[in-house]
């Protein structure tokens, strides 16, 4: 299995301290070491640093780690391949551009039973089910809204509805971002915290380091932070429940959801 | 204007030298200092580094002057912006994904009489018209070939087809990858050089620096190198012919051909 980290604030925010704690469970606290990945929404770009490197141990990953980049929505992922062999084209997250904006996503999990027909309109490069999957996300959002792409709202309900039949078939945390929002489905571990004014010192679980937030923002900084499982050690972090979906904008959960599977809802038509 | 670097080899092989002398003139030895990027083919996946601030002065290009990647396929590019704002959509290379391929494409010149129309399956995220043109050489080529990658040939014929009409349009200076082969589209100014054994020493224009590729090469090894200016001082570039369309495939010419423009040829049903 793999460990997600993502971030979605309402003012540009450097992840540098969370990444620093999450690169050391890429090969060091914790066996996540076949490659790693990271992606930085600019403006509407992106930028996305791949390394099928372990993450503890690759140049690249002290990149990110030293050079600030200041971003509204990161999504970073760190590998343990349960399918796919280890190479860059099996490397989380995957980049799509769909309605002239770039897609991201990162998953943890397997669906193994889930085989979706694709139209060619996505195709996965590499051969993990996660990238198939994101294909025929990307595939059904674009086949539901044509060629407008929808408010914020109705893309969590559409994500909300092709998430939940596929919450009962498997391990299915993703985390998803166009640029304007960021996704979170909490398959059986997620956990997210909310950093907003007055700031607190924080401390890493994985390394010796601390941060005071009150010396590094402004009372108006709005940062979520979501990840696997707690970065820091003395803050209120949520638990997810299992089979939730979440949307976050600005820095704080906008909406929230279940997805329960239910035996009553097919895949046709999705 | 721009300036564009390539590689094409037969063996995966770092650009570190090459990278080190293109990298100066993106605002130390020359003004490209708009942003810059790289990418580098691995298997079938793809490491895109990308970073709107001058290459000259970029930590994320000291990474790639010192950290060999090795890659059959590489594409760069400094920009000096003449369409679109200074931004990381607007920077080159661009990536695109097409039959479960990654493409990569970057673009020296203009053409702003040229304003395709996109049908939706690949759209610009950034405000280039070297990005709408990327997404239009992609579709032309699914709408041509559907669902079924064409051989190399196949591909070359039609990306000749395409070209010819903008080579009269305007500068259309392009390097283009789908991590198999490499095509180059001299418009205006464009020149490679083919390195095979026996291997000589070769010094860089922009930077005193040397290499001795016999030290560092194996007697099969052929490698690619295609720039705008020539990279080096003592080596003999081929200067491609204005109007050109160039096949690299193993660090070799496999094809090139002319792309005179003609008036009687029209943009439709391409």
């Amino acid at each position: 299995m793999c460990q997600l980290l993502g971030m979605n604030c309402n003012v540009p925010t450097d992840i540098c301290f969370s990444f620093t704690g999450f690169q050391k469970r890429g090969g060091a606290t914790d066996v996540h070491a076949d490659g790693w990945g990271i992606a930085f929404f600019e403006g509407k770009g992106v930028r996305l640093f791949l390394d099928p490197q372990p993450s503890a141990q690759s140049p690249v990953a002290e990149l990110v780690r030293n050079y600030p980049i200041r971003s509204l929505n990161v999504i970073a992922h760190i590998r343990k391949a349960t399918q796919g062999i280890v190479s860059l084209e099996n490397t989380h997250p995957f980049q799509r551009e769909l309605w002239g904006q770039y897609w991201v996503f990162a998953h943890n999990g397997n669906l193994p039973q889930f085989q979706p027909e694709l139209d060619g309109s996505f195709l996965p490069v590499g051969d993990t089910d996660s990238e198939r999957i994101f294909c025929w996300l990307l595939q059904s959002l674009r086949s539901r809204f044509d060629d407008v792409p929808p408010a914020r709202e109705a893309l969590f309900d559409a994500l909300h509805e092709l998430t939940t039949p596929l919450a009962g078939m498997g391990i299915f945390n993703y985390l998803l971002s166009n640029g304007d929002s960021l996704f979170a489905h909490c398959s059986t571990e997620l956990s997210y915290i909310v950093r907003h004014a007055p700031f607190a010192t924080a401390h890493l679980k994985d390394e010796d380091v601390m941060v005071d937030f009150s010396e590094v923002t402004t009372p108006n900084d709005r940062v979520a932070v979501i990840a696997t499982q707690p970065l820091t050690d003395n803050e209120p972090w949520i638990t997810m429940p299992p089979g939730s979906l979440w949307l976050f904008h600005d820095g704080e959960v906008v909406a929230h959801r279940l997805t329960l599977p239910s035996p009553f809802k097919s895949l046709s038509g999705s």
